[in-house]
């Protein structure tokens, strides 16, 4: 199996091209196929497996594996690593491109110097606030600023979603956070019936902001797209940033602009870090 | 750069084979290397570098650079790595090799079956026991079970160099061990000027062991192959067991014998994973 492996920010994937080759599996087995690929010591290492397909209605289709096997709607450092291949390696020479995803049609955009892609600005569509579209269970409304129940203490929380669910906290010390024992708690917390990524937020200024991420499915990882995008919507919503907002995460920053058409859009890199051919154990 | 990516028991490697291609460094700057190369996230991923060169006197050089850019004398496992590949894509079609380390010359004997490598014994040389050929600093004799302080406690330890130093400590439970606490300072402790390897050993009975390591340099490990023997030397010389002993690893199962020309003899399973082309950042 011929792959690519890129990464945003630190957050790494390996790319494989299925208008190029037959997958070695199909169906349910993808899970297996994404938790093999993805080990990091008896596979090829990744936080996730991106499979690009032929699709109708969108210039290419995108799936994510994540190392654990699960299937997250969107990814938005995936989606700029695939960007870049697909016009650098993937015969899409056109500077806009339509990327058929679980959470509907994304429009990555390229910032280009020399023929080589720099950066990638996405528009990761519009947030949703509905405490329903999030999902997260109680009364109708927005969550913004709300109290939730952990470990006989609370946390005040705002909920986004950018096609996958994200629960905000804003704290003073972003360092001191005990991420792996509050990520995966609140990941699992029973108010997010379809699980959430976590988000740890220090506002630095109005413009500015610092970032923890733990990753449904994925753990602690280096950045996190939609996270960064959901970031800065809590920012806004919260009164504590403008609209437009640099993400600073442990594996580098990201340019966020919830913009007045009510889209976000993030801009950000993606790099190339090598090709190869899997020849190790089959799923 | 080319290079191929493989593992054996977990503990991974990728490999360069310099008579094919000029390295993109020299000199101090292979430190460098060994750490972009062996970063998961924004280089290829693994725990050490292996660079395959030509040399007098032997069939090849084996040099390996671990991902915090220090260079270990040897490596059990790389050197299995190193010897299917060397059969299988490096030209060397004999059954047993000579391969040139900073702990003397290897020789490796492939085990085949219709003609790929199931696995490969390695004759890794006479256990040195002297402390100060482990090194590690007091008066003349052997280290075994003698009290070594630490954290106003003490430890039993034995002291075996497979070319490389090895601190040994036999427990009940290894699986209580707090090995991410207790590693490094056993790492740098003082009376290792060279610093050390951490074996934790559990004795199932006379011919199996489960051992959990810490490898200079490294952190936790999921094999040590230079580990396990200094652990089946250790376990003869304290009478815990026979000189052939299974040693369970958490990557896998290796086979170790001390036999009675004084050199111990480690077979164990090798996997090719993936071969590639880095595009990534220059060091």
């Amino acid at each position: 199996m011929h792959f690519y492996k890129y990464h945003g920010l630190g957050n790494d994937f390996v790319l494989v091209d299925t208008r190029r080759q037959e997958l070695p599996v199909a169906g349910e087995d993808l899970s297996a196929l994404g938790r093999l690929v993805c080990d990091r010591h008896f596979g090829i290492g990744a936080d996730g497996l991106v499979l690009l397909r032929p699709v109708d209605g969108a210039d290419i289709q995108m799936q994510i594996i994540n190392s654990d096997g699960s299937e997250p709607e969107m990814c938005g450092n995936g989606i700029r690593c695939a960007a870049k291949y697909l016009y650098e390696h993937g015969g899409l020479r056109q500077d806009e491109m339509r990327i058929a995803t679980l959470a509907g049609i994304m429009r990555p955009r390229l910032i280009r110097q020399n023929g080589r892609v720099q950066a990638v600005r996405v528009d990761m569509g519009e947030p949703r606030l509905e405490r329903t579209d999030i999902p997260m269970t109680g009364p109708p409304g927005r969550v913004v600023d709300e109290p939730l129940a952990l470990n006989g203490g609370s946390f005040r929380v705002t909920a986004v979603s950018m096609g996958n669910p994200h629960c905000l906290i804003f704290t003073a010390h972003v360092d001191r956070v005990p991420l792996t024992e509050l990520g995966p708690k609140l990941e699992n917390h029973p108010a997010f019936p379809r699980k959430t990524n976590v988000e740890f937020i220090e506002v630095l200024n109005r413009g500015e902001v610092r970032m923890r991420v733990w990753e449904r499915g994925a753990g602690p990882t280096l950045a996190c797209g939609t996270g960064a995008c959901a970031a800065a919507v809590g920012g806004a919503l919260n009164g504590l940033t403008e609209r437009t907002v640099k993400v600073h995460l442990p594996g580098g920053t990201l340019d966020i602009q919830w913009a007045e058409d009510n889209h976000v859009y993030m801009t950000g890199p993606a790099a190339e870090v090598f090709a190869g051919e899997y020849t190790g154990r089959p799923v």
